[in-house]
């Protein structure tokens, strides 16, 4: 029987000539993460283990990035732990303030993840570096803990959907626009353990940063990975950015799949996820009239280049709504700096938004633009959950920058076409 | 009996022809400051006044720079009130994330603050407009809420100390070093209730941005306010920055002071205040080996250009020391626009530091890098207090941004003519 994208990269590194859905497996991986909130509990545990120290030095990521540079004391105490862990296992991939950005958007611009590799995060948007062609996948503190001492971990074989992707974007339909249409179609318990598979000859017109998006909210389809094909543009993404080998997995011909969905990127609409899951998509055209009190561009969803670019691009000489409070986050300092150096930063600013350091801050109601009762946000984030970025009765709209932008230029959700 | 600069301000506003020290009077106010934090507590207790309205809807000014963009539940709940109590009163001067800075750097550099101008803040950095020869003091939030009622406050006028600077300042001296000496010198009561009356012919080589840092801290000698004379410096920053006429009040000939003190600036060395107070100040000769976790460039007090010019102009090519967290924040839009122009913010992270968006944030342990257990800080900003940045158990070193950036090359305690 055919084996899918990820079959085939986990019986690589299982050891094994085939695997198939629902088997058990042990796997080597070739990376494992924490952050700020997760690694100390892995710390502790791996504490507890007394094991002599880590199985590899430089194969453990460990980013503080959540609640970074420190919002309280409890964050700071947490951070202090990560950082003595790392000093005293000469963990090479330790990155702190200064060197710092939103960890799955950090790994890829390092060079850390590539095509082919197996990869756990204790985050669960860890499936970000599908976009490579690599099986990635969150995990809970305490296999964090396991993976950093033994440097392998066991899964079961995830079975998968196939989403073939065809045709050419519609204007302004981005990869935000096509997993929120996906997640809209399939629900959030959708992919539940499941690998969503994307392919098709749509796929050459998204961006990296598009298959970054799209992957990265895998999970909120309940999908245990996302993967694409690796292309060129992967393949020139990696070499840019990576000195590591990889390896091109690719889907055999009489490969299994439980489901296949067709989307054409042609017809697309941009894409709102209203309160309080991300399947509750409407198409821009189904909004109506909603006033906002804030709007939020970045995360590890939607805060790499092209993001900003777009967002730039439609706030270039306008002004932002008064009364409307914009905040954007550029994921990493790179990131920040491309911005700055192609004017966006100050396109941004003289708009009237403001720009952070790098941070998840208020995508999960760590700081940096938490909502009081009643209010709404726009935002490029990930989740919408009830009080995910504040107050319990405020409400967050999901969205790509380029609706985000649009609507801080016009205080309630609006299409780019509109401004 | 002659009448000091101070008095001559609050007698024009008295409507008396002369005051002397102990005198109880009642003042028109020219502008009435809060901030997000104890701006809600004075709206609480105007909305029992049951009074029609504030006195002046152009001379109030809000400025959200705490804990903005919000921190958490709480800070957003606080900013809500503000923000809709300015709404409701129309409130001119109303800034909130986007037109946001920290308020003291904020307010002059929008000209809201001039010379001959008596103002109150609910914060007690407000003595800083005493750089443009303004009466300005903290007071507490009962009194702002007076205040915006009535557009009056009684005061018991000031008696004074006269510090009578000469000099040209020796290498990398700046207003910190200035006011840092002066409180070591006549310690953190030293001023308790007086008028800090800045006069003499060194003041020429103080910029504005030096100014602002020395009357910023008149409050931590338990000054009542500090004040400067207005010289073409003065009067060219305010014909910059401001609309409204200003009116230069002269100190008597036969003024009386308490006490006179000369401080030769030529004569002076980088200074640093040692935990816990910042009377607690060794000159850099002095500091002996300190070794340091975090440094933070900004605040009300030296988070203007000049603070980052110099801050820049040391970092320039340099890489901040491994495992230092180097955080350094823009006090106003403007100047994040103004340091970006002057590449002073490529400067910062291409070093190693992180660039946030103007906020109080760290300095009085809001968020934006509060310390952990045992951390040390070498900062820009105003107090050393006791768990004022973080962990009771954390240390904060006061200095210069020069200082501040020389020990972020070196991960300790430094002086600039090190690096």
């Amino acid at each position: 029987m055919g084996m899918t994208m990820t079959q085939k990269i986990l019986a690589a590194h299982a050891g094994l000539d085939s695997v198939q859905a629902g088997q058990l497996i042990e796997a080597d991986l070739d990376l494992v993460l924490g952050n700020d909130i997760t690694s100390p509990v892995a710390i502790h545990e791996i504490e507890k283990m007394k094991v002599d120290g880590v199985f590899h030095k430089d194969k453990i990521a460990l980013v503080m990035d959540h609640f970074v540079p420190n919002k309280d004391i409890k964050s700071a105490q947490h951070c202090k732990c990560v950082r003595e862990f790392a000093c005293k296992n000469e963990i090479t991939n330790y990155f702190d303030v200064g060197e710092m950005g939103i960890e799955h958007a950090l790994l890829p611009e390092k060079g850390l993840t590539v095509a082919g590799d197996v990869i756990i995060g204790a985050d669960s948007h860890t499936c970000t570096y599908g976009a490579l062609g690599a099986f990635s996948t969150g995990v809970g503190s305490t296999d964090m803990a396991a993976g950093m001492a033994t440097g392998k971990a066991w899964f079961k074989v995830p079975s998968a959907i196939k989403f073939n992707i065809t045709g050419k974007p519609a204007p302004w339909i981005s990869g935000k626009d096509v997993i929120l249409h996906i997640i809209g179609m399939i629900g959030v318990d959708g992919a539940l353990y499941k690998s969503m598979e994307f392919v098709g000859d749509g796929i050459r017109y998204l961006s990296m940063d598009d298959r970054f998006t799209i992957a990265n909210m895998a999970i909120e389809a309940g999908g245990k990975n996302g993967i694409f094909p690796v292309d060129e543009k992967a393949e020139a993404y990696m070499k840019e950015h990576s000195k590591r080998p990889y390896k091109v997995y690719e889907a055999d011909e009489d490969a299994v799949y439980d489901e296949e969905y067709t989307i054409d990127l042609s017809t697309l609409r941009p894409t709102v996820a209203f309160p309080h899951l991300p399947e509750n998509t409407k198409t821009i055209d189904e909004v109506g009239d909603i006033t906002i009190d804030q709007v939020v561009i970045g995360s590890c969803t939607n805060g790499r280049l092209d993001d900003l670019k777009i967002a730039a691009s439609i706030l270039k000489g306008k002004k932002v709504k008064k009364g409307l409070r914009v905040i954007v986050i550029p994921a990493t300092q790179q990131i920040y700096l491309d911005a700055m150096e192609a004017g966006y930063i100050r396109t941004f600013i003289e708009a009237g938004a403001i720009v952070s350091t790098p941070t998840c801050g208020p995508c999960l109601g760590g700081y940096m633009g938490i909502l009081a009762e009643n209010e709404r946000c726009v935002s490029t984030t990930n989740r919408n959950f009830v009080g995910r970025m504040g107050h319990v009765d405020s409400e967050i709209y999901l969205a790509s920058p380029a609706v985000a932008a649009a609507s801080a230029i016009t205080g309630k959700i609006s299409s780019p076409e509109e401004v």
